[in-house]
């Protein structure tokens, strides 16, 4: 097959606030190869994004996506693989390359699945499909009161794993935070696992971080997450040397592979925490999944978006049988949760599984990509080279 | 001050080739505060770093640029620095604002520079300008023939430090190389330093690379530049620990300050090259540079376009009297050369100087900004979000 099309369609909610929740807009990449559709979803700034698929070449090494991967082949998981490569020269100086690429890597897989009836973990070699037990993401409350309610509602929906993040944490005083751990335990009751989630607060203080591990410890959290910026290494590094009991979790920035690699070989992370729709899609990730197993260290998906980015994250390690926290989008907004006709829903042991049908598994629902779509056009040099494309 | 507006130029050249020549086209910021205005380079690809510009926000750790540095004040150099880390947080997600952003950090210290009457060397806390030794930065010949005279005519041209790169280099086998390389040394004379750019070739392929030293020591090269993805860090470390003579040098994909000490601290290189319209502009180069200085690493520039981005990129090391090499764009496209009223030429004794004046020292000439123009318009839902500025 020839790769014909790649079409984006840029969505939003009808208001979009400042609130850390990453599913107010999406961007949605459909690909047409012979007579097959694949869609994928870039988990990044919709237009900067659609930007960088239709730039024109700056050089050699600095070109729009599109006329990178358009009109390549795609018959096996290495044409996949052959274009990643080519992108990583010929898009090399352009930085958003890796974000826009996302969807359309996954949108190749999903495409490939569907020509070979298969989905998508089997292309990638994996032999069975493991189910995962989904932890549920939250905030901090802005009090410890609003934040041990929180962990109350989670457990009495079933989850037996809860993370909390961002808000106050980090950011007052070291007795407040003591509080807020102590509170999420509270909430969540004695024997769910607890994760932090400390959103970078720290930037790359370590003093400041490691005073927060003797609480982490006494609330038995399983790991703090993004204590630091994500290039931090040195950082990391340091604190997790300072650290016996709690793992240091991160990665969801990672845009390629070698910076994940980089995370476990020199920040010495214990959980590697990928989001396909930032880190070039699924072959990287994949790849990602298996040094991890190769090192000790334990993979986790990072979705916070649709249940199309939550097949597409949950491939690369389905077929890991010891890797089993999967982060799941609990209260996503509306067009996330309409953007797919099916849903990767609990089954009865709590257990959430990488779909069984072929590619992601999962069909965009095409009248919300109506309802949410934000029409967009770009013109340079008097010519029209974005334009929202037909819904068919 | 307040900033006021902040003004994107998209140029380039009639016709933009494959060639890896990155003075092919440009993105300029123009930045206003108060009575001042101020100019900085972006090196990157202009539509996609003007979407980051103006991107609606996706969350509040996703916004565009502008939104976050737009009304911002600016009255000492504590300020840029206060925007930058407000956008470390604001545009966490934005891939592409680091590239977007160094443009315009830089016209924030020319401004600043302007509004004070002081160079931006100055405002940096440097005691004392060093002059640099520039090198004389080309492509690897097709063949070694065409290598030795490029060589030759760098030399005849005053040149005592030169540079090959990309072409044919790591693309055939280890005798082709040792040819190109033997040719280089010929050409540009026994005494002259020879510096070699491998343009990423060997990928994370640390024996291919290592194949490559002892023709490299043999030629006498100062270093082997990027040999490997700027993230590959373990194979960084590892070819450096293969290396006694030929130094690694890398860092220009660095888009921020923690990339770069990564490289540094973990990948061992001993040359560290920054791109101030890449890392996030003057200010986190000329941390890199402090770090390098205190770990014994030489900094140097990276600059392949117009002496506006030279300008920028000589004043995070104008202080530092022994790290005196410097790239320097030799042959840039027409539109790099005319878009400065002055030029930073070589002086009697062939050494470049960080401007003496104001702010970056450098004027841009309004008229090549207009003969360079690439008209560009991005509407979203309906509202016109960019659209070329006029040109006062």
């Amino acid at each position: 097959m020839k790769i014909d099309a790649i079409d984006a369609f840029y969505l939003a909610m009808p208001k979009v606030t400042e609130e850390a929740d990453g599913s107010q807009d999406a961007l949605v990449m459909r690909v047409r190869a012979g007579r097959h559709t694949g869609w994928g979803e870039c988990e990044a700034s919709p237009l900067t994004s659609i930007a960088a698929l239709v730039a024109p070449m700056s050089h050699g090494a600095c070109r729009g996506v599109g006329q990178v991967v358009l009109g390549e082949r795609l018959d096996d998981p290495v044409d996949i693989a052959r274009i990643a490569a080519r992108l990583r020269f010929e898009c090399m100086d352009l930085l958003q390359a890796a974000h826009t690429f996302s969807g359309i890597e996954a949108a190749l897989w999903d495409l490939l699945g569907k020509a070979r009836s298969e989905p998508v973990w089997r292309l990638l070699g994996s032999q069975q499909n493991f189910g995962k037990s989904p932890y549920a993401s939250q905030l901090f409350g802005d009090t410890p009161q609003e934040t041990l309610e929180r962990g109350r509602s989670a457990a009495a929906a079933g989850y037996r794993a809860m993370k909390f993040g961002w808000g106050p944490f980090g950011k007052g005083d070291l007795a407040a935070d003591i509080d807020q751990l102590m509170a999420a335990r509270e909430g969540i009751g004695p024997d769910a696992t607890l994760l932090v989630d400390a959103g970078q607060i720290f930037g790359e203080d370590v003093g400041e971080a490691a005073r927060r591990l003797p609480a982490l410890e006494a609330a038995g959290a399983l790991w703090l997450e993004e204590p630091f910026a994500g290039h931090a290494l040195a950082a990391h590094a340091a604190l997790a040397a300072a650290s016996s009991k709690v793992g240091l979790a991160g990665g969801e920035a990672a845009h390629n592979e070698m910076m994940a690699r980089n995370l476990i070989d020199f920040g010495h992370v214990r959980f590697i925490q990928i989001d396909c729709g930032r880190i070039g899609g699924i072959g990287p990730a994949f790849a990602v999944a298996s040094h991890a197993a190769r090192e000790g260290v334990t993979y986790v998906n990072h979705t916070y978006t649709s249940h199309l980015a939550l097949s597409a994250s949950l491939q690369p390690y389905a077929g890991l049988g010891d890797h089993r926290l999967a982060e799941y989008p609990v209260t996503p907004k509306a067009l996330a949760h309409e953007l797919t006709v099916q849903h990767i829903d609990r089954d009865a042991n709590g257990e959430i599984w990488a779909p069984a049908g072929v590619g992601l598994g999962i069909e965009v629902n095409r009248q919300s990509l109506a309802n949410y779509l934000v029409e967009t056009e770009i013109r340079v040099a008097g010519k029209t080279v974005y334009r929202t494309p037909a819904l068919d």
